[in-house]
């Protein structure tokens, strides 16, 4: 029974696995995260999805298991998908605030860390500092799972998008995926175009001018023989496109708020854009939205992005099932 | 098995149901809350209240099921009673907690509903507009129970209210109800006051001067041929009410502190005043108090007002059963 | 089967006890807590903690039971501890949180709690307030257990540091057990010096000048006849400690930083310090620490901090079985 842990996504694709069985040890040994360990991941998640669309008991699975959620930034989606996906599969949640902790008083991560791995079974920790989760996986003796990583990385959250498209399309492989927005800044699809590597994808990028995708990630994406393509618009990128994983420019971003208006302004997904896409393309967005996404497109069956903020909690229950070892 | 909506209480007295079994759809279909509906739940209730007296086993009844805590405002009574509600069920329960979530980010109520009804069965929402429960019900596939909603309506409490007549009475019908305070701008009293047309009773009104309840609740209860009457005083109303019900006077309502101590003082219940009032007289109160009932009163067996609070807790017990269709 | 109330532990060692099976009454009954009580809390602790680590299934001893947490002060440790204690034997809990409570709308404490006890079977209390936790007990008709009143006591953390002592040990009589750091405004060692007058202690003083040991703590140990030494430094006492219990210097009660550093700096526990103790002396801290403990510490298994904080998770899984009855 393998036990994962789940820890920040390097360049070098490396997931840490301890030893099976060796819960109350240190980190101990390191693997790729492999295309088979994903598979068997999304394999699980589509089953724990028809679990819960037919009212199937699942409560026995991590029975008697305790989580905790280790937030030190705010995150809706995070934090209630893992904490949905903990209790429905009988398992049981602890909260920690760090409002209202003893980060108040001083403490380090560390010492948050390795008390809270006394009362709980697997941590899942969010964190402004990219470090923070190898940090915290340094001093657990409890698995220890990244729930994103300030500016680094958030592995869950590519796992959710690749088998979101999985469900949504069949497959992976073979398809065209734009993304747009702000690419210089959104940590998702920088985790996400480096996922998509373990497939055969052609990947294109819409962005305002100076927003482009960072050169570490062309050149990691570019080393594994997967096609790049920049498109000026989103009128030259619709038509095949299969996949359109839209993402926020944050106004913040520019000095001059008319540039913004310029830039954002051409990249906002609207009923009539969406004349230009096929019938049987996706639109994904990890959410939340500003305007981005036009409301107005909510009802078209090829919008996603609330399915896909659900798929997220089927991920994080095969995340959780493989982490403790009940796979 | 019917699955209802909770929605917000109008004045045509509707409370929205969707088509059963259709928990991946829109709202589809209204009907009047009627008092058989009524019944069923204050029965079902009323079978909770003794099983959790009996320490009888309820866990169960809503096993695997999942609740969305949705609070854009603090209320301790509310959110815990729940909590517990669904917790003694067998059910988890999520918090969605505004000041931890995307909506700093911008994300609108609508986006914030769909989002959680992904990852639970039921969503209790709290929000300071009139319009939220509606706007939350029109786009979640998961049926919404409207937990009160800013100066609007607050039906679970009004449902807890009526309830609490019924265990400490033994009827509803026939009795005379005494509303006391700011009878302007409390909502629970203007959804009592509502839901109590469904009865014969005879309603008394005791307030400060500009103080008095609306006209329109008036005009409604008046419609529905129930008697109203406007007392001037504690000392007047007292003798021949069976049921009084207490609420705050908020001093920030009063431009001038004197007038506010004038009005304020002469709506405080004491042990004394209660000597006015019969044995079997019972007196409620929403809570949080302030002074107007008096802590002296606590120990008077007529005193119903932490008892009603429990109440609250079995028949959300009883509604949460009937939405999720395990009753 | 006896129904515990953990209460304000005073001056005459008092554990308030209800009648048993009484759940629906006030407070009728005191009794000392004896060492026999201790002893079967100890027991039931350290069969927990062995269920716990063989993954034995506990959700059956408080299943159908409802824990409130009511915390008016920030406190990880103790209140993850309850929550997971509470979840390991299949209990469910409610949070009660100040910040988002009708605390806010001028709500007593007495009224926070008499609601709270409708909801639930037990309420733990923590509060600023010395007072607190008899003022809550006065009016539950739940146990109250006390998780930390003001600079009044903490009973439970004294419990966990004496059941560490006897897991780490096997033993407490007969030992040497040395508090170092801020005796005088640290309330976990005066309730801890307390309670060791139940066995065969020697206790030992380390400590600033000005922050020595209440003399109201020292004349009840005295009474009981238990051996006090003051040392002046830890190079003194460390040779002959079996137990020490460090604690945080506060920075902020001293007027002059030049004070502080120098009595802080000769508190601090270093790798290098603990080579004068013995090879089976125990290291203790009810954290979180900040830097009177060395971190190059952690790694010596003489260090017992972070298992301390783990064996409080035992102890109050017993303690909520033996006050729920189902010990």
């Amino acid at each position: 029974q393998p036990e994962t842990v789940v820890m920040p996504w390097t360049e070098e694709r490396e997931w840490h696995v301890p030893a099976a069985g060796r819960t109350d040890d240190r980190l101990t040994a390191a693997e790729n995260f492999s295309r088979d360990a994903l598979y068997r991941i999304f394999y699980l998640a589509g089953t724990y999805r028809t679990s819960v669309a037919k009212d199937r008991p699942l409560d026995h699975v991590l029975k008697g298991k305790v989580m905790a959620l280790m937030f030190y930034e705010a995150s809706t989606r995070t934090s209630c998908s893992f904490d949905s996906a903990m209790q429905r599969l009988g398992g049981r949640v602890l909260h920690f605030n760090e409002s209202t902790s003893s980060v108040k008083k001083g403490e380090t991560l560390e010492d948050s860390v390795r008390t809270m791995a006394g009362y709980s079974d697997v941590i899942v920790l969010r964190h402004p500092s990219p470090t923070a989760a190898g940090r915290a996986a340094e001093v657990s003796p409890r698995p220890v799972i990244n729930a994103g990583s300030g500016t680094g990385e958030h592995p869950t959250q590519a796992l959710l998008d690749v088998f979101t498209i999985r469900e949504e399309i069949g497959t992976v492989n073979g398809l065209t995926i734009t993304m747009v927005g702000d690419l210089k800044n959104g940590r998702t699809v920088h985790s996400l175009a480096r996922l998509l590597t373990l497939y055969k994808v052609h990947l294109k990028y819409v962005c305002p001018p100076g927003l482009e995708m960072p050169q570490e990630v062309v050149d990691f994406v570019a080393a594994q023989a997967v096609k790049q393509t920049h498109c000026t618009s989103l009128e030259e990128a619709l038509p095949d496109s299969d996949v359109i994983y839209m993402t926020r420019v944050q106004r913040e971003r520019f000095a001059d708020t008319a540039d913004y208006e310029r830039c954002a302004g051409r990249l906002v997904l609207t009923p009539q854009l969406m004349t230009l896409a096929g019938p049987r393309t996706v639109v994904l967005h990890p959410l939340p939205r500003v305007d981005e996404v036009s409301t107005e497109l909510d009802g078209d069956p090829r919008a996603a992005y609330f399915r896909q903020a659900e798929y997220g909690m089927y991920v994080r229950m095969a995340l959780l099932t493989t982490v403790l070892g009940r796979a």
